[in-house]
């Protein structure tokens, strides 16, 4: 089997690693050849407007899919008729931009912060006086860990986050004081077969995924989230993994962004669930038997953001697992790997998590000390 | 870090998935290009004495092991000083020929089958006189998976027994009358540590492995094999994974044989240990830490031998891995795939493996009905 993947970034890498087993093959398609997915597996380069190139692929490959939410809506329809095009495009288009995201949560009946759509400086004064401060100006689209968005707490923050944003489509969202963030993962295979992984427990730092624990167990949150995902998922009759994170707050969901694919949440899935999130998106596009969802023990993953830790003291701690993605350049911001650790239970994971963050600390302190 | 893997089979491509995550990148040798390994990543072809290849390979990596058993050891000492050769030669050599093997056996105080070489037709009737019927035949160089054996009953056997295997080096062995067939793999890092797998239990049909469950929870028998395989771990400073083969018989580990190399009965560690037998194969040859060999549950492994079951039907069980080897074609006794299952207890873990024996038995007949 062949599945096109558009977008060849550590989730697609992480997609084909998972495909080799099941007989599956990966072709990427991205701008530059050496990706985290090109490094594993075939790659065809070219501008993702390019219909010409993206056209020869869909037609050698079994299912189109895709990692990058920003693959433009317009170059994935006009491959309708080569193959099948997993998630749909009209899941992605509402993924794409905040507006419809929330409109569509509201047409649903999931909770969602406040919203209005901002077009002008005087819409964005409108916005708050309805909505108050403290409030979120984010771009309506493009926008991925935490750019393209501005927080505003008191009135003279109005003109800045203008002029640092304005001029584009923006959304003005309540600020949600939440105690807790989660995410659900969930997959809806070719054949309607529906499926739903434990509630992820996320922290993020600068608006960036820091650390996963799974599962957050909480029956009731977990039927509700269930709930939601399912009324998005049937509304598109949708074939793939879909994400949604929430805020808790008040005991309650509220719907924060939606992913139409694999999740950064969900990579504890591959050590620390039955099936990963990663085999199950591809068992659902390719219209096979669901894996389970499982949790196997207490999982935590930990981000590794603008650089990598070194890898013997990393794997000091017998447990942990590396996921390196392969990217030549380091920056500020960018992620580069992520590891995981699996235990018995809650309290050990908590403990195992600690030590390996302690211990990444010291090595970063020894290694400037040098 | 890149490692140059001489064989490219099922081995080798599992060891190249266990090295992406972690930032290893294999490269391949073999003959052909499209090969298990060759399809997950880079091959140079060529023959396997073919040195002036050979050498271009071994520059160009951090360390270079193998994947396949017959690699004539002539070549890769001929890499020495170009880089590290994991596990060693002069283990690669010994296991080679079953003559060396269970003399080192002897030296090392491992039980053995009885054991004569045969060099003539008197050579065979003087090691049946000594050691009796039943006996097996045996060539000591380039068997596998049962190949170059032949079983003697009675004394007729003997004429036939030769003219089949006749005019090569031979070995005669005791046959043992065994209650169970267990494996031990070890794993001793460039930095000398150690690691041992729990026992393995394994069901040959026709001298193929056909399936693996672990652990074999044997607390006596677990001690005693460890030792035997430190002890030969430590004959060569050994670097790498090693596995041992032993029969139980009468309650004692007889030690069948030794392979320098991850081993088919060590497969359910990707699912079912929390690190693969792979990852710490890489992890040894490296010289970083090891990872830890504990099992996660009960596992089963079943070898999918001339023929791959459907897909569809073998991933209906929700628990069910499969693991396809990418081979285009498909011979009677060649290893295709294999597919896993992890449950909480034995009990379920047999009847989990129960049902999906079952289950690829009906499928069978109704393929061959329609």
């Amino acid at each position: 089997m062949k599945v096109a993947c558009l977008g060849a970034g550590q989730l697609g890498r992480m997609l084909a690693l998972a495909g080799y087993p099941l007989g599956i093959e990966l072709e990427f398609y991205d701008r530059t050849a050496d990706t985290p997915g090109g490094q594993v597996g075939p790659i065809l380069t070219g501008e993702f407007d390019d219909l010409n190139k993206l056209k020869k692929l869909a037609r050698r490959a079994d299912v189109v899919t895709f990692d990058w939410e920003n693959v433009p809506v317009g170059s994935l329809t006009a491959l309708k008729g080569l193959a099948p095009i997993y998630p749909q495009p009209a899941a992605l288009a509402v993924a794409q931009d905040r507006l419809l995201e929330k409109k569509l949560f509201v047409q649903l009946g999931i909770p969602t912060p406040g919203f209005f759509a901002v077009e002008s400086h005087d819409d964005l004064k409108a916005a708050i006086t309805k909505i108050g401060l403290p409030g979120i100006l984010k771009t309506r689209r493009m926008g991925y860990d935490g750019k393209g968005q501005y927080r505003l707490t008191k009135p003279s923050d109005v003109a800045k986050a203008w002029s640092a944003l304005g001029g584009q489509p923006l959304i003005y969202e309540a600020f949600i004081h939440f105690s807790r963030e989660v995410s659900l993962i969930a997959v809806r295979s070719q054949k309607a077969e529906l499926a739903y992984y434990p509630l992820s427990e996320n922290s993020h730092h600068d608006g960036i995924l820091h650390s996963t624990c799974a599962p957050f167990k909480a029956p009731a949150l977990q039927r509700k989230a269930e709930r939601y995902l399912r009324m998005v998922l049937e509304h598109f009759r949708y074939v793939g993994v879909l994400t949604i994170e929430f805020f808790v707050a008040d005991g309650q969901l509220v719907a924060n962004e939606m992913a139409p694919r694999v999740h950064n949440s969900g990579h504890w899935t591959i050590e620390g669930a039955v099936t990963s999130q990663f085999e199950n998106h591809l068992r659902a596009i390719l219209g096979w038997p669901l894996g389970s969802t499982q949790a196997r023990g207490y999982s935590a993953m930990l981000n590794f953001i603008g650089s990598l830790p070194d890898r013997q003291t990393l794997l000091t701690q017998p447990g942990v697992h590396l996921h390196d993605y392969g990217k030549r350049e380091a920056r500020p911001g960018r992620k580069l790997g992520h590891a995981t650790l699996v235990a018995d239970s809650s309290l050990a994971r908590d403990r195992a998590l600690k030590l390996l963050s302690r211990q990444l600390k010291s090595t970063k302190r020894q290694t400037r000390a040098r």
